[in-house]
């Protein structure tokens, strides 16, 4: 393949008067194309072009600098655009017929990404919005770019000059080799560069909306698998209910819908046709199907009645989206169940919460910990909610995991799901038209969501890309040929390939996921690069001299140490290995986290705790008084410019993120003495606060 | 439970101008209740009240007259509801407090459903429409209706006298035992009323959607399992992608979305604000993928390319709905694939194919012709189309089980997703801005959807309800107590009881899907019944006898057949039973659906094999010329009231179903020689025609 052409954009403001609507103007060059800014606002007829701050860039193209690149007029506002002067180098435009790959920015990429000067006419010709060719090669070289300030920085030139030439031997998909950022230097960024180039997921034209591909969705498959067993042997059915909702029964249950109003995407037309009503989206499925119990529930017989589905819900929030973490579809798995009392209904709430610790833990190697919502912090409308609550080190911010919720009879009033009192007597001996004793249901509704995936990248990934716990990675073990050289003959080549898919079927049939990289255009530097990015836990390596004792090389992805294996061993060794690997990982998140976890007994040590990236327990009140006030003394006076944006926590203030259930011992609480740390009211229980996701 | 009280829905129109808008009276009232409407036209101030006739209770209400009743007007556009005078019954608004049951018709159901005065009446004040009691006691007793006319009779008065009133012992839910129609009688309504009854499914307030109770849903899952296995095997993996679509993507294959467009749902609003741009839901996910093949295939070896999805899709039919077969909202699995080769793709297309096909008659017990289809039913875009082809004997009626499309170069040539071609020698070395020799990748895509679970009842079920193929039911043996008296003692019952859970046991350890019905209110009849109704493939019957002789005895449920089976026995005799009813029952649709295949060679014995219920299999041209003049010519040109209306077909004229892989040797089609059935050109091959879902 030809070498990219690096493609810089440039964005510039000509001075006009304060009241006309702003004109920016966009460039779009050959990086090598010396744009002479001078002689181009003259050729344009305008006036002192400076480059655009990032203001301009963000209310214009809702872009930081490090994203702009033409890509970007796809998203903007068709009112916005009339407004923009599109500028293409002739330089560009003369490779209308070539395929020389184009090297551009594109949001939501934090690398290069590859495209075509045919494509990106086409994507010109497609805008509403002319662009003007210009023959910067006809103009004098540009000096220095007129009076810019150093807060107006070029908005690519920068990230044009950190994109890495690509080396002869990285041939094709090289923009996405290895992650650029450290995890601790820039995690939002770091975050984004993991999940695109392992391969976990895609951006997507529809913000909010992201394409989980394959290596994240296996994470998912096993997620289905584990907690589908675990409710199927619970005798929990899996169900599927339609995911439009008519805005009457949407409605119904007032204070719960309250909450979701906002976000709800409506349908309402259908081909050319306006709906006669429009229909809503499921944000969750409660006023869905609770109709539905009132129906099926005839009898005390007929309970518990506990169904689940998996599906996809739509939640349209405005704020800052985050693969995995917050995104406006989401996939996950909501159980809805009704109960003859209140106390069959609270059991199956903790059953149900640990098999949500068990995910966690035992699957994905992240420690939760599980504990009641405040009042403020609970579901509403329901009674309480349990919920698992993850902890990621490198923000310090906590992470709701899962929530199970007790509904009490909330609902059942609402929907009239009754049953008649098998404790008021024979039923049946109902007499006609009389008042028999009926008893509302007590309902319990539960969900885990694709979430998971982010909060497990979150916690275990490092500064060369994914860590994957053993038992959720769709390879396991990845095996690479190593030690030839040029010296080495086709049958060295021969036996060494030979090797290698030889160990792969001995762990195959041990029931590991392995695969052999046998490609042969690259280097196994290259191989080891791109395994260690996806995060397999192991790479087994297979040379000349592991041929002859019979032994391969093993190394952990998540430790980086090294053992040989002789390839007799493999069937017992790898599987235990893997299970040695899962465990290690979650003991060192569980230590990270213990870390990072402080009791705090005085107010003074509060913030400070959270300013070191900490959660923080503390005796309280339980009050939600006492919990707005937290938020509001805790948040940020000054703006950390390195924390990421999020309008979710706008302040950061911290929150109540459970009331743990396992209680610390030390200090100890003593009710009616123990004081309130935040308010000085009595304290109830240990609460754990902080910032949070 | 108090015995219901029978509630009549009567819809009368009173003379107007012809000029004036249509003022339907609705009448609610007690069954008892003597409405006397001469009486009440007087009361009202109207003239002469005559029973609606079929029209005005479809234009008004959307219903026939066995589905009125008061709910009908929750989905009454309100222009129209503005017009109807509603009539309470005092006697039903006496009640306002009273749990008395009330028994109702209801839309979609064909059984009376119940409720209660309570929740009658907030339905009422929930109507933008005020309803008028009327204390009908007060008037005298009715004579008979007006000058009704035998063709407007009444609307609800039918079905209340066929609701059978319940029996004491009948409980609760008695309303919805067993089928009333049979298959052949009523093919349409036997239909409805397997489904909602044996709980697979249940209506919905969202027209063409429906919901997928566990029962169904099991089904799925097994369907899931199996192919899921299958790809996974093949090395496809699975994905997701958003079900959001920009109208810019989805417009972007002209060809392909034609077909959809007037079937796309589009959101225009979240919350209270409206989008800037309409987004749509996925109809299908060809022009949502490929614009990533192009982004994500750098190279020959990214290929093959192959992914999956399970999840839903939406094509907002206007046509009649029916659940499971043609569904607005519809489960499936699509997977999309890139290859490098013709040939590579046209492999995949009949390995996926034969998993279809797998599915159908190992799973499902229902064969399937594979084959062709012609150039007019093929999909959109694509090159050509593969199929299996069901048929359902009891309507004489193809259907199309799941299509496997070649896509050809169609899509890549669209989205642009090019590699270099490796056979044009060493790609690296393309000198840049050079053209290197392209070569667009050749696509697949398939899919499979709920429809499966719609085609398995109508082919296996019978007039007691569902027949389920043992592989996919989710009880496969359910044990029932029988034999006990009044006489018997509490031992007696004891020790049966105890029978019966060590049945379920020695069933469960040997991989049986068992359950016992140790329900203590209902008869071993009622029991019977119940699961007949379900389909439950086999019935053990443990009695005091049984337990003398250790043995147990069997029912089948597809042929009645009953077995004594020694307990001991149970872990090897009962898994091959079930074997054996599920290669009986696939091999009963075979002959059925042979004895309703007729090779026909010339045009007169077309349409009366038609007729007859037949598909049918003649040599073609294969000219869609043809295609069309035969379903003209084979359209029904008398109405069949008997048949249930059916937009998809109006005139149920034939169209070519497939181009079976496997062709009828006898009569031997000469090439060159032998004429097309319908047109008299040269034909090419054997085709199967027929009318169709």
């Amino acid at each position: 393949m030809a070498t990219p052409l690096t493609v810089k954009t440039l964005v510039l403001k000509p001075k006009t008067a304060k009241s006309a609507a702003v004109t920016p103007v966009m460039i779009v060059a050959l990086d090598e194309t010396s744009t002479n800014l001078t002689a181009l606002a003259k050729h344009l007829n305008l006036k002192e072009m400076r480059f655009a701050n990032e203001d301009l860039l963000q209310s214009f193209f809702q872009v930081n600098k490090d994203e702009v690149s033409p890509f970007v007029l796809g998203n903007t506002p068709k009112d916005q655009l009339a407004n923009v002067i599109l500028v293409l180098d002739a330089a560009v435009a003369k490779l209308s017929t070539s395929e020389t790959p184009l090297s551009f920015n594109a949001p939501g990429f934090t690398a290069p990404v590859l495209s075509t000067a045919p494509a990106l006419l086409e994507f010109f010709r497609n805008l509403p919005l002319a662009y003007k060719e210009v023959d910067f090669s006809t103009m004098a070289p540009a000096a220095a770019p007129g009076p810019a300030k150093a807060s107006a920085a070029p908005a690519a030139k920068k990230a044009a000059a950190a994109a890495p030439k690509p080396k002869p031997e990285a041939v094709v998909g090289s923009a996405q080799l290895g992650v650029e950022v450290s995890k601790d230097a820039d995690f939002s960024k770091w975050y984004q560069q993991v999940l695109v180039r392992s391969e976990m997921l895609d951006y997507y034209d529809v913000s909010g909306c992201y394409i989980i591909r394959p290596w994240a969705y296996f994470v998912w498959k096993m997620v289905q698998r584990f907690f589908g067993d675990g409710i199927e042997q619970m005798g929990i059915d899996d169900t599927y209910f339609p995911m439009f909702v008519s805005s009457k029964v949407l409605d119904r249950e007032k204070d719960h819908i309250e909450g979701f109003a906002p976000e709800v995407a409506w349908v309402t037309k259908a081909g050319s046709s306006d709906l006669e009503e429009p229909i809503a989206v499921r944000p969750t499925s409660e006023t869905v199907m609770y109709p539905y119990f009132a129906k099926w529930i005839r009898s005390h017989r007929d309970l518990p009645l506990r169904i689940n589905q998996w599906c996809n819900v739509v939640r349209w929030e405005f704020k800052h989206p985050m693969p995995f973490i917050r995104t406006r579809e989401f996939l996950w798995q909501e159980g809805h169940t009704a109960h003859l009392t209140h106390e069959g209904a609270a059991e199956e709430v903790l059953e149900i919460l640990d098999l949500y610790r068990r995910v966690y833990e035992e699957l994905l190697a992240v420690p939760v910990v599980p504990g009641m919502k405040s009042e403020k912090e609970k579901f509403a409308g329901g009674q309480y909610t349990t919920t698992v609550e993850g902890f990621i080190p490198a923000t310090g911010r906590g992470i709701q995991g899962g929530t199970s919720h007790h509904l009490g009879q909330n609902f059942s009033k609402m929907f009239n799901v009754v049953v008649e009192d098998p404790a008021a007597g024979n039923e049946d001996r109902g007499t006609e038209g009389g008042e028999a004793q009926k008893l509302h249901v007590w309902q319990n509704s539960w969900g885990l969501s694709t979430r998971v995936i982010g909060v497990m990248v979150m916690v275990h990934g490092d500064d060369k890309g994914l860590v994957m716990p053993p038992r959720v990675a769709q390879i396991q073990a990845v095996v690479i040929p190593c030690g030839l050289t040029v010296k080495s003959t086709a049958a060295d080549r021969a036996a060494v390939e030979e090797g290698v898919k030889k160990v792969v079927a001995t762990l195959t049939r041990a029931g590991v996921r392995a695969k052999a990289d046998l490609r042969e255009n690259y280097t196994p530097g290259y191989k080891f690069n791109h395994w260690e990015l996806r995060g397999v836990p192991l790479r087994l390596e297979v040379g000349p001299n592991d041929l002859k004792n019979a032994s391969t090389m093993s190394v952990r992805r998540d430790t980086g140490a090294k053992r040989s294996i002789a390839v007799a061993d493999l069937p017992t060794e790898l599987p235990s290995l893997l299970e040695t690997i899962q465990a290690d990982m979650l003991q060192r998140a569980k230590a990270a986290r213990q870390a990072s976890t402080k009791t705090v007994t005085q107010w003074e040590d509060f913030v400070p705790a959270l300013n070191r990236k900490c959660v923080v327990l503390i005796p309280w009140c339980e009050r939600t008084a006492c919990e707005d006030d937290i938020k509001d003394r805790s948040a940020r006076t000054t703006t950390d410019t390195d924390e990421p944006e999020d309008e979710k926590a706008p302040s950061m203030g911290a929150k109540s993120l459970c009331i743990p259930f396992d209680q610390p011992t030390e200090p100890k609480l003593v009710p009616g003495e123990t004081k309130c740390v935040a308010c000085g009211e009595l304290a109830k229980r240990y609460a754990l606060f902080g910032r949070s996701y």
